[in-house]
Protein backbone atom coordinates (compact mmCIF):
# COMPACT_ATOMS: atom_id res chain seq x y z
CA UNK A 1 0.00 0.00 0.00
CA UNK A 2 1.11 3.55 -1.22
CA UNK A 3 0.32 6.58 0.66
CA UNK A 4 0.92 9.25 -1.71
CA UNK A 5 3.29 12.03 -0.49
CA UNK A 6 4.01 15.59 -2.02
CA UNK A 7 0.79 15.92 -3.83
CA UNK A 8 -1.29 18.93 -2.86
CA UNK A 9 -3.85 17.82 -0.93
CA UNK A 10 -2.86 14.49 -1.25
CA UNK A 11 -2.63 13.92 2.39
CA UNK A 12 -6.73 14.69 2.63
CA UNK A 13 -8.07 14.31 -0.78
CA UNK A 14 -8.26 10.57 -2.83
CA UNK A 15 -8.89 12.66 -5.84
CA UNK A 16 -5.85 13.90 -5.88
CA UNK A 17 -4.36 10.42 -5.63
CA UNK A 18 -5.37 8.68 -7.73
CA UNK A 19 -5.22 11.70 -10.48
CA UNK A 20 -1.55 11.56 -9.24
CA UNK A 21 -1.44 7.68 -10.92
CA UNK A 22 -2.90 8.31 -13.72
CA UNK A 23 -2.25 12.05 -14.72
CA UNK A 24 0.72 10.89 -17.34
CA UNK A 25 -1.01 9.90 -20.49
CA UNK A 26 1.74 6.91 -20.93
CA UNK A 27 0.00 5.69 -17.48
CA UNK A 28 -3.68 5.41 -18.78
CA UNK A 29 -2.34 4.42 -22.33
CA UNK A 30 -0.17 1.14 -20.27
CA UNK A 31 -3.20 0.61 -18.79
CA UNK A 32 -5.33 0.24 -21.81
CA UNK A 33 -2.70 -2.48 -22.90
CA UNK A 34 -3.36 -3.91 -19.96
CA UNK A 35 -6.35 -4.34 -19.70
CA UNK A 36 -6.88 -5.58 -22.91
CA UNK A 37 -4.29 -8.51 -22.18
CA UNK A 38 -1.00 -7.49 -22.60
CA UNK A 39 1.82 -8.14 -20.58
CA UNK A 40 5.36 -8.24 -21.86
CA UNK A 41 7.38 -5.39 -22.39
CA UNK A 42 7.60 -6.12 -25.85
CA UNK A 43 4.21 -6.00 -26.62
CA UNK A 44 3.76 -2.87 -24.86
CA UNK A 45 6.52 -1.08 -26.91
CA UNK A 46 5.69 -2.49 -30.12
CA UNK A 47 1.64 -1.11 -29.38
CA UNK A 48 1.98 1.87 -28.22
CA UNK A 49 5.14 3.21 -30.31
CA UNK A 50 7.03 4.24 -27.05
CA UNK A 51 11.02 4.19 -26.19
CA UNK A 52 12.36 1.47 -24.19
CA UNK A 53 13.23 3.96 -21.42
CA UNK A 54 10.00 5.73 -21.07
CA UNK A 55 8.07 2.86 -20.83
CA UNK A 56 10.35 1.19 -18.14
CA UNK A 57 9.54 4.51 -16.09
CA UNK A 58 6.13 4.16 -16.75
CA UNK A 59 5.64 0.47 -15.63
CA UNK A 60 7.93 0.62 -12.54
CA UNK A 61 5.50 4.07 -11.56
CA UNK A 62 2.83 1.54 -12.21
CA UNK A 63 4.16 -1.22 -10.02
CA UNK A 64 5.64 1.22 -7.27
CA UNK A 65 1.64 2.36 -7.48
CA UNK A 66 0.18 -1.34 -6.54
CA UNK A 67 -1.41 -1.21 -9.96
CA UNK A 68 0.85 -3.85 -11.91
CA UNK A 69 3.05 -6.20 -10.19
CA UNK A 70 6.42 -7.51 -12.05
CA UNK A 71 6.81 -10.92 -12.96
CA UNK A 72 9.32 -13.21 -14.34
CA UNK A 73 9.33 -15.71 -17.18
CA UNK A 74 11.34 -17.55 -18.93
CA UNK A 75 10.50 -19.25 -22.70
CA UNK A 76 12.89 -22.84 -23.70
CA UNK A 77 15.90 -21.75 -24.87
CA UNK A 78 15.28 -18.04 -23.93
CA UNK A 79 16.59 -15.86 -21.29
CA UNK A 80 14.61 -14.64 -18.24
CA UNK A 81 12.16 -11.86 -19.07
CA UNK A 82 9.65 -9.66 -17.39
CA UNK A 83 6.02 -9.05 -17.82
CA UNK A 84 3.52 -7.37 -15.66
CA UNK A 85 0.43 -7.94 -14.19
CA UNK A 86 -2.84 -6.03 -13.22
CA UNK A 87 -3.15 -6.57 -9.55
CA UNK A 88 -6.18 -6.27 -8.08
CA UNK A 89 -6.16 -2.45 -7.22
CA UNK A 90 -5.17 -2.21 -11.01
CA UNK A 91 -8.05 -3.92 -12.39
CA UNK A 92 -10.43 -1.95 -9.86
CA UNK A 93 -9.11 1.10 -12.47
CA UNK A 94 -11.17 -0.32 -15.16
CA UNK A 95 -15.00 2.09 -13.94
CA UNK A 96 -12.28 4.75 -13.07
CA UNK A 97 -10.76 5.14 -17.03
CA UNK A 98 -14.16 4.41 -18.03
CA UNK A 99 -15.92 6.66 -16.24
CA UNK A 100 -12.70 9.71 -17.64
CA UNK A 101 -13.83 8.07 -20.95
CA UNK A 102 -17.53 8.44 -20.77
CA UNK A 103 -17.32 11.93 -19.81
CA UNK A 104 -14.66 12.25 -22.99
CA UNK A 105 -16.61 10.76 -25.03
CA UNK A 106 -19.72 13.19 -24.25
CA UNK A 107 -18.44 16.05 -23.66
CA UNK A 108 -15.14 16.33 -25.25
CA UNK A 109 -15.72 14.28 -28.15
CA UNK A 110 -13.28 13.30 -30.76
CA UNK A 111 -14.05 13.91 -34.75
CA UNK A 112 -13.63 10.31 -35.30
CA UNK A 113 -16.38 8.79 -32.70
CA UNK A 114 -15.62 6.58 -29.37
CA UNK A 115 -12.47 4.47 -29.91
CA UNK A 116 -13.73 2.18 -26.90
CA UNK A 117 -16.93 0.75 -26.01
CA UNK A 118 -17.68 -1.07 -22.85
CA UNK A 119 -19.84 -3.89 -23.25
CA UNK A 120 -21.09 -7.03 -21.42
CA UNK A 121 -18.80 -10.06 -21.92
CA UNK A 122 -21.52 -12.05 -22.41
CA UNK A 123 -24.55 -10.51 -23.96
CA UNK A 124 -22.95 -7.56 -25.49
CA UNK A 125 -24.96 -5.01 -23.85
CA UNK A 126 -23.27 -2.00 -24.56
CA UNK A 127 -22.55 -0.54 -20.20
CA UNK A 128 -22.25 2.97 -18.77
CA UNK A 129 -20.73 4.13 -15.36
CA UNK A 130 -22.68 5.16 -12.84
CA UNK A 131 -23.52 5.49 -9.11
CA UNK A 132 -25.54 2.64 -7.36
CA UNK A 133 -27.00 1.64 -4.08
CA UNK A 134 -26.13 -1.49 -2.15
CA UNK A 135 -28.40 -3.79 -3.91
CA UNK A 136 -26.74 -2.55 -7.05
CA UNK A 137 -29.46 -0.39 -8.52
CA UNK A 138 -28.81 2.86 -10.81
CA UNK A 139 -28.98 5.87 -8.72
CA UNK A 140 -29.72 8.88 -10.67
CA UNK A 141 -26.98 11.60 -10.37
CA UNK A 142 -29.10 14.23 -9.28
CA UNK A 143 -29.33 12.21 -5.88
CA UNK A 144 -26.27 11.43 -5.22
CA UNK A 145 -24.57 13.29 -2.13
CA UNK A 146 -21.19 13.86 -1.50
CA UNK A 147 -21.36 14.15 2.35
CA UNK A 148 -17.84 15.85 3.79
CA UNK A 149 -16.79 13.58 7.44
CA UNK A 150 -15.11 14.46 10.26
CA UNK A 151 -11.38 14.13 8.61
CA UNK A 152 -12.35 16.55 6.13
CA UNK A 153 -10.36 19.84 6.18
CA UNK A 154 -11.36 22.69 8.22
CA UNK B 1 -18.40 22.31 -27.16
CA UNK B 2 -14.43 21.43 -26.58
CA UNK B 3 -12.30 19.67 -28.75
CA UNK B 4 -9.25 19.17 -26.86
CA UNK B 5 -6.03 19.63 -28.42
CA UNK B 6 -1.86 19.25 -27.71
CA UNK B 7 -2.89 16.69 -25.40
CA UNK B 8 -0.56 13.65 -26.19
CA UNK B 9 -3.32 10.95 -27.67
CA UNK B 10 -5.93 13.50 -27.19
CA UNK B 11 -6.91 13.56 -30.73
CA UNK B 12 -8.47 10.06 -30.01
CA UNK B 13 -8.37 8.94 -26.34
CA UNK B 14 -11.35 10.54 -24.67
CA UNK B 15 -9.90 9.20 -20.97
CA UNK B 16 -6.32 12.04 -22.17
CA UNK B 17 -9.11 14.80 -22.68
CA UNK B 18 -11.05 14.04 -19.62
CA UNK B 19 -7.72 13.83 -17.31
CA UNK B 20 -6.54 17.44 -18.87
CA UNK B 21 -9.35 18.89 -17.69
CA UNK B 22 -9.01 17.40 -14.38
CA UNK B 23 -4.87 17.11 -13.95
CA UNK B 24 -4.35 20.22 -12.05
CA UNK B 25 -5.02 19.77 -8.25
CA UNK B 26 -7.37 23.17 -8.26
CA UNK B 27 -9.58 22.07 -11.01
CA UNK B 28 -11.13 19.10 -8.97
CA UNK B 29 -10.80 21.11 -5.68
CA UNK B 30 -12.73 24.07 -7.32
CA UNK B 31 -15.32 21.52 -8.77
CA UNK B 32 -15.36 20.08 -5.27
CA UNK B 33 -16.82 23.45 -3.89
CA UNK B 34 -19.25 23.56 -6.64
CA UNK B 35 -20.41 20.38 -6.15
CA UNK B 36 -21.36 21.49 -2.78
CA UNK B 37 -23.20 24.36 -4.04
CA UNK B 38 -20.45 27.33 -3.55
CA UNK B 39 -20.77 29.52 -6.77
CA UNK B 40 -19.25 33.11 -5.89
CA UNK B 41 -15.70 33.87 -6.36
CA UNK B 42 -14.91 35.35 -2.93
CA UNK B 43 -16.80 32.07 -1.22
CA UNK B 44 -14.04 30.26 -3.61
CA UNK B 45 -11.40 31.90 -2.10
CA UNK B 46 -12.35 31.45 1.46
CA UNK B 47 -13.58 27.29 1.24
CA UNK B 48 -9.75 26.85 -0.90
CA UNK B 49 -7.76 29.65 0.80
CA UNK B 50 -6.59 30.12 -2.91
CA UNK B 51 -4.75 33.34 -4.57
CA UNK B 52 -7.26 35.36 -6.30
CA UNK B 53 -5.02 35.13 -9.00
CA UNK B 54 -4.58 31.59 -9.41
CA UNK B 55 -8.36 31.36 -8.72
CA UNK B 56 -9.32 33.41 -11.63
CA UNK B 57 -7.16 31.09 -14.12
CA UNK B 58 -8.53 28.04 -12.82
CA UNK B 59 -12.11 28.92 -13.13
CA UNK B 60 -11.54 30.51 -16.55
CA UNK B 61 -10.01 27.25 -17.51
CA UNK B 62 -13.34 25.41 -16.45
CA UNK B 63 -15.82 27.96 -18.27
CA UNK B 64 -13.68 27.28 -21.32
CA UNK B 65 -13.93 23.34 -20.67
CA UNK B 66 -17.45 23.94 -20.56
CA UNK B 67 -17.68 22.17 -16.87
CA UNK B 68 -18.69 25.50 -15.42
CA UNK B 69 -20.62 29.20 -16.91
CA UNK B 70 -19.99 32.32 -15.35
CA UNK B 71 -23.20 34.35 -14.72
CA UNK B 72 -23.54 38.22 -13.48
CA UNK B 73 -25.73 38.99 -10.17
CA UNK B 74 -26.15 42.03 -8.40
CA UNK B 75 -27.37 42.39 -4.90
CA UNK B 76 -28.79 45.79 -3.52
CA UNK B 77 -26.58 48.76 -3.35
CA UNK B 78 -23.19 46.46 -4.48
CA UNK B 79 -21.53 46.44 -7.83
CA UNK B 80 -22.03 43.72 -10.68
CA UNK B 81 -20.50 40.76 -9.33
CA UNK B 82 -20.03 37.31 -11.12
CA UNK B 83 -20.89 33.71 -10.18
CA UNK B 84 -19.73 30.50 -12.02
CA UNK B 85 -22.34 27.60 -11.89
CA UNK B 86 -21.82 24.24 -13.15
CA UNK B 87 -23.37 23.24 -16.76
CA UNK B 88 -24.69 19.75 -16.94
CA UNK B 89 -21.42 18.55 -18.59
CA UNK B 90 -20.18 19.81 -14.92
CA UNK B 91 -22.40 18.07 -13.30
CA UNK B 92 -21.90 14.76 -15.06
CA UNK B 93 -18.55 14.80 -13.48
CA UNK B 94 -19.77 13.84 -10.08
CA UNK B 95 -19.66 10.51 -10.17
CA UNK B 96 -16.40 10.69 -12.40
CA UNK B 97 -14.78 12.41 -9.46
CA UNK B 98 -16.59 9.68 -7.12
CA UNK B 99 -15.13 7.17 -8.98
CA UNK B 100 -11.55 8.67 -8.82
CA UNK B 101 -11.87 9.19 -5.40
CA UNK B 102 -13.57 5.69 -4.80
CA UNK B 103 -10.41 3.92 -6.27
CA UNK B 104 -8.05 6.54 -3.74
CA UNK B 105 -10.15 5.85 -0.78
CA UNK B 106 -9.76 1.92 -1.37
CA UNK B 107 -6.14 1.72 -2.57
CA UNK B 108 -4.24 5.11 -1.42
CA UNK B 109 -5.70 5.24 1.59
CA UNK B 110 -4.84 8.62 4.01
CA UNK B 111 -4.40 7.81 7.70
CA UNK B 112 -7.21 10.31 8.37
CA UNK B 113 -9.65 7.62 6.44
CA UNK B 114 -11.98 9.18 3.83
CA UNK B 115 -12.90 12.86 3.78
CA UNK B 116 -15.85 12.29 2.16
CA UNK B 117 -18.57 9.82 1.37
CA UNK B 118 -21.40 9.63 -1.03
CA UNK B 119 -24.72 8.82 0.00
CA UNK B 120 -28.48 8.73 -1.37
CA UNK B 121 -29.91 11.95 -0.86
CA UNK B 122 -33.39 10.80 1.15
CA UNK B 123 -32.41 7.07 2.31
CA UNK B 124 -28.58 7.89 3.46
CA UNK B 125 -27.67 4.71 1.99
CA UNK B 126 -23.94 4.51 1.08
CA UNK B 127 -23.31 4.60 -2.74
CA UNK B 128 -20.41 3.40 -5.16
CA UNK B 129 -19.55 3.61 -8.52
CA UNK B 130 -19.79 0.83 -10.69
CA UNK B 131 -21.02 -0.44 -13.83
CA UNK B 132 -24.44 -0.69 -15.10
CA UNK B 133 -26.01 -2.18 -17.86
CA UNK B 134 -28.89 -0.45 -19.69
CA UNK B 135 -31.86 -2.19 -17.36
CA UNK B 136 -29.78 -0.10 -14.69
CA UNK B 137 -28.63 -3.03 -12.66
CA UNK B 138 -24.71 -3.20 -11.53
CA UNK B 139 -22.66 -5.14 -13.39
CA UNK B 140 -19.28 -6.98 -12.21
CA UNK B 141 -15.86 -5.56 -13.34
CA UNK B 142 -15.03 -9.23 -14.56
CA UNK B 143 -17.93 -8.83 -16.95
CA UNK B 144 -17.26 -5.64 -18.55
CA UNK B 145 -14.71 -5.68 -21.64
CA UNK B 146 -13.54 -2.98 -23.80
CA UNK B 147 -14.16 -3.21 -27.14
CA UNK B 148 -12.20 -1.32 -29.63
CA UNK B 149 -14.33 0.53 -32.62
CA UNK B 150 -12.95 1.33 -35.83
CA UNK B 151 -11.40 4.91 -34.65
CA UNK B 152 -9.43 2.87 -32.92
CA UNK B 153 -5.80 3.88 -33.69
CA UNK B 154 -4.21 1.32 -35.81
Amino acid sequence: MVVARGIRGGETCSIARTVDVLKDPWAFLVLREAFGGVTRFSDFRARLHIASDVLSDRLSALVTAGVLVREHYREAGSRPREEYRLTEAGDELRPVLAALQQWGDAHLPAECGPTVLWRHRETGELLEVAFVDADGRRVARADAVGERTAAYPA
